[in-house]
């Protein structure tokens, strides 16, 4: 009669708790290659969630973090956000007709790279204040949102959403089935991934913790507003990360992912919390099917953290070897 | 036989929706008198989860936030943080001998709340300074775990965590049984309500906001901390509330509480957004069962958002009028 009784649960509730016998005979993540990295997720999972057991963790602790670019999506061969950036340049030159002879917005708008490379990080910078402030969160919403569905990769023409790791997505779902609670910390802005954060990860945005500029509460026609100010307020990255999951979250996570040194300070607090952990990194392996890069990437580089993953515990996801796709589009 | 499978629903998961057409026959808010402000609550309820109807709002957006002291539990005859920071400068005293010459903290130390009033905000926000940093956040929530379960209010003596209001209680139930996600944000710390929220209020530590210190990670004897410094990094308050939710959560509310002036913003930001939305005030006039304040009053003064209520649509809680029991011990 039970077994009657938890079918209909499945059936009007489609809940993951009464569905968990059947769900079982399936495999959760489809998508990796049966591997060391596989089996460490697996054999994590089933500890922390076994009731009685000596690594149990009760629900409201099963929080997960995960870097977003180059760990939930490509990063190559440059950030999102910077091409977010670049698009902005050019949509607003016709207000900033100086921009035609002043770097770094000169080398944007004539797609010269070297110049714009020549600027540097500060250069950078220079694009992203010109481009992410002055609006209200609103406003910059709505950009975002209209980029996001439209803009497309440079070299596989593909919209950027789409570019996202197949094999990641399922461990994702697998997490929240098994009652974790999924978080995004990255090094990106907030606000530039709450408007789609929710639709491809299934991550709400109360769920996703970035680096911010300050805001600031004021009226425009009598109606309250939130201001993007020209101040960094939170850089969520490398010993940010830490500090951006305290103010957000509140609790350690017991699990977290990453992909290059700015995620390193995360993996750190992670892992060394009492009781079972799993700090995992992705290492970009395959020039075929996504990039190879990692010392000395000039975007996601990977160093120290890969040295002293072995001692530290944490599981390195060869890409090549690891996972049977990429992306969604090529299952 | 839907009925049979609906039972089991009921019966294996306890879950809210399968229970709905049950959970309908009792009242979710039995300890508010039928007043217009309970219709408020149930009408705004009822439209905004009624499937179909205009009003209609998917679970993702029922965001409601709560202030804390004096909205879900009482702030007099000084906020439950003040009687805490005066506590730990009792307890630290032996390691300040200077404090026994020095004002604030002399006055602190002698019971003399007339020489600790005379300095006023600023020689709180010294003794706040004293007392609530330096200390690794892992320290400074088992100090705040410690004392909270163990100190008692001053003319009730009963524990502060008994002291929350049983028809807010019911509300936070309520809101969630429906699908909302429920908030605090609070002017106080938020480190310091973090510990005890989900015990007290059913609120999980990431859905609390509140102001905070800043902190930076660092390693001791070869471990990483987060210490906490002596620099505010958020005062989430007045204009700076919508600002914390908008860092915190990400979306604007649709249902906001509060009883101060210092709730203004938060009301404001919730209830000047599309669709219906609720905003509702605590207005403390129980003298007997509680305590009778508003615009005079030192601590939660209630006066701009007291005016503004009738026009701005907000629902007034009348304490004395409207509520059948004050604290869950009078049930």
């Amino acid at each position: 009669m039970l077994k009657v009784g938890t079918l209909w649960v499945c059936l009007i509730t489609a809940c993951a708790a009464g569905c968990g016998a059947a769900a079982q005979d399936t495999d959760p993540l489809p998508s990796w290659n049966d591997s060391t990295s596989k089996k460490a997720i697996v054999d994590f999972v089933t500890k922390v969630t076994q009731e009685g057991g000596a690594d149990f963790v009760p629900v409201s602790d099963r929080i997960a973090t995960f870097d977003n670019d180059g760990t939930l999506w490509a990063e190559q061969p440059v950030y999102v956000q910077v091409a977010f950036a670049f698009d902005r340049v050019k949509a607003l030159a016709s207000q900033h007709p100086e921009w035609k002879q002043q770097q770094p917005f000169k080398g944007v708008l004539d797609g010269d790279t070297k110049a714009v490379a020549a600027a540097g990080e500060r250069g950078l910078l220079e694009i992203i204040a010109a481009t992410h402030v002055g609006n209200t969160t609103e406003e910059f919403e709505t950009i975002v949102r209209d980029w996001i569905t439209t803009a497309r990769h440079p070299t596989t023409q593909r919209l950027y959403t789409e570019m996202v790791y197949q094999p990641m997505l399922e461990l994702l779902t697998y997490l929240r089935a098994k009652g974790f609670k999924t978080f995004i910390v990255s090094g990106g802005g907030v606000e530039f991934m709450r408007p789609w954060a929710e639709r491809v990860y299934g991550v709400p945005r109360e769920q996703v913790v970035g680096s911010r500029a300050k805001v600031k509460y004021e009226h425009r026609e009598g109606r309250p507003v939130l201001l993007r100010l020209p101040e960094v307020d939170l850089l969520n990255d490398g010993a940010g990360k830490p500090v951006g999951i305290h103010q957000a979250i509140g609790r350690r996570p017991i699990a977290a992912f990453g992909n290059s040194d700015g995620d390193f300070e995360m993996l750190e607090w992670t892992t060394s919390g009492r009781g079972a952990r799993l700090g995992l990194l992705v290492h970009h392996t395959d020039a075929t099917r996504e990039w190879a890069y990692d010392r000395a990437s000039h975007i996601g580089a990977l160093m120290r953290a890969l040295d002293e993953a072995p001692t530290r515990g944490w599981t390195v996801v060869d890409m090549q070897r690891d996972w049977k796709v990429i992306y969604p589009f090529q299952k």
